[in-house]
């Protein structure tokens, strides 16, 4: 068996030692006779593994208590529409930061709830920086903010967070949670997909603030029901309990690497190598401005565009994969999240200079 | 490591074969060098492994062309609001049929969206049959009728398929999917959560007819709705990867079988076993009519409830685990899914008849 260097945007590379202790108990978990995808959510041994998993991400997050943390399914595309849902709560208007298709899926489903005031957008530059906040145009009445950290087709990130007063701060975090420590104290509602940073697609993680619970709008779904899945520990129906393990391994291995703190070194150390190697060529280019570069997912263009098909066959060859760029962008994309080694980083850098040397 | 013989009512036992294989597959899929957990949904291998489940599952269940298979999220309670919100298409009147807990809360989430008329139930009856068909009042102007064909707490079973003419049947097969042969042609939509006959919990399936897709209720979240994910083939968000490359391994594993009239046939049989030796003793009791006995969850209570303690310790010790019954009914529950071997109800039926001996 040979592991290749997998740099898909999502679902993405997972740690090697969660998959290995996953394989290990596949048929049997801690002598229970059983897998845990075949245990009954409402049992002791997976009641222990759900608990665990959330408490290892409230060490690792900081999660205030004031705060509930819920596993749910449907994915961030699920949030788009839950989020208003739960928290307009008889206002009309919410305030959206568009920085890339994913602010522009999150906007065109609250759409369908809401009156959508954009207070920035950097969609005239092709999303290639965050607008500053002082040219935000917010509203003081909007149920919430709402804003996307990081945007993995465009590769922005914000490295700073917006300051919206008594109006709750909203943020899908599905591409770079856990990624460095955060002050979840200055967010309403953090919401997340777990295929990026956290684990198998299918489980999102919602956390939010106790004020922000109940009240929802007439004809929510109860399975996206902050309230009703808040009451019944995610459980009011049968929860993706395989994922949720999963998350709880790639939790504790997280913290056996440290934590956060350590996790934002390794991860700044990864993004400075390959924008490094970037910018010192005149054959790749990043279009990001600087100050807004995404550490998690690492767009680049080739001075010769009639190469991009060599340079990723190549490059699989090499054992470097699911590098192309997204079509709105072109190019390549390198996905580096946390479950990225800092080897398949050094592995790709290493294989653009050679590239570069041979074809440009 | 010893497997035990898992009576779960679900999230339940899996093939042993399907585990195994994806124990093997966990670190690398068909030399791709990565788990399918890892893999993009929109890549060649996992888009080949995605079609694969679902032309197996079409060749399972015969499937028209005319219908669409959807691998979804949100579990059959999800589907509790995206029925009506997908299909009532101006109408505001529903029917639905009580027969246990499953259907009581299909009926209570339909209830925010649609009048609901429960054209009938054995409620009064704590759910021991099915209400006769000539008793039921159907309203020939309700968007669809909905009924549960088994139900895993009563342990009651539909033997037959209901006759609404032009209203669209609409059913639940969460608890009893692929345990036998169907006419798919007789349904308008079926769904199923994963976790009882098709792989692990938050995988939700959906089959529909291509006619009842569109025009969908205002309101209704993006990721339930069905002319979006029909049109995106399940992708308009990232579906859940790993739960449907398992559930095309239970659909491989079935078709190797011998396809759903051997399961048919495995199923009658373990059934039979399990019924025939609760009601050759008069210690055990099933409050079922015997037309109405459910194949896959066997309630049982014992002559003395005392015991029930002592029933569960001794039977886990034997490796006969999670058949304690639910709270509503009592005494025990054996479910005997698909996955359930032959040699696991033989197991249970000894152990039975030992304890009665010792015991009664």
């Amino acid at each position: 068996m040979t592991r290749v260097y997998n740099f898909s945007a999502g679902p993405a590379v997972l740690p090697e030692p969660v998959l290995e202790r996953a394989r290990a108990e596949m048929l049997d978990w801690n002598g229970t006779g059983m897998s845990v995808m075949e245990m009954s959510h409402r049992g002791k041994a997976f009641v222990s593994i759900a608990a665990q998993a959330e408490q290892d991400l409230r060490d690792l997050l900081k999660v205030p208590d004031n705060y509930k943390v819920l596993f749910l399914q449907g994915g961030a595309s699920g949030q788009f529409a839950a989020v208003p849902m739960n928290l307009l709560r008889g206002k009309k208007q919410v305030d959206y930061v568009n920085t890339g298709s994913w602010s522009k899926k999150a906007i065109s489903e609250a759409k369908k709830y809401a009156d959508v005031n954009v207070v920035a957008t950097s969609e005239a530059d092709n999303f290639t920086h965050i607008p500053a906040f002082d040219s935000w145009q917010c509203n003081g009445e909007a149920a919430y903010l709402h804003y996307t950290p990081n945007e993995t087709i465009g590769g922005v990130e914000f490295h700073w967070v917006p300051e919206t007063g008594d109006v709750p701060l909203v943020a899908d975090m599905s591409s770079n949670i856990l990624s460095r420590p955060i002050d979840v104290s200055r967010y309403g509602v953090i919401y997340a997909g777990a295929q990026k940073n956290i684990g198998p697609a299918g489980l999102t993680l919602v956390i939010v603030r106790d004020d922000l619970i109940g009240n929802p709008m007439p004809g929510l779904p109860s399975i996206l029901d902050y309230k009703i899945q808040a009451d019944a520990d995610s459980m009011s129906n049968t929860p993706p309990t395989y994922g949720w393990y999963l998350a709880g391994l790639v939790f504790q291995w997280l913290k056996e690497l440290g934590g956060l703190e350590a996790m934002e070194q390794i991860n700044r150390r990864k993004a400075e190598k390959l924008y490094t190697a970037i910018d010192n060529s005149a054959f790749y280019h990043n279009p990001v401005e600087v100050s807004a570069r995404s550490l998690m997912n690492v767009p680049f263009t080739l001075a010769d565009a009639e190469l991009d098909g060599l340079f990723l066959k190549e490059a699989e060859q090499a054992g470097l994969t699911t590098l192309k760029g997204h079509r709105s962008v072109g190019g390549m994309r390198a996905s580096i999240y946390n479950a990225m080694p800092e080897a398949g980083v050094d592995a790709l850098v290493e294989f653009m200079v050679d590239f570069e040397q041979r074809k440009a």
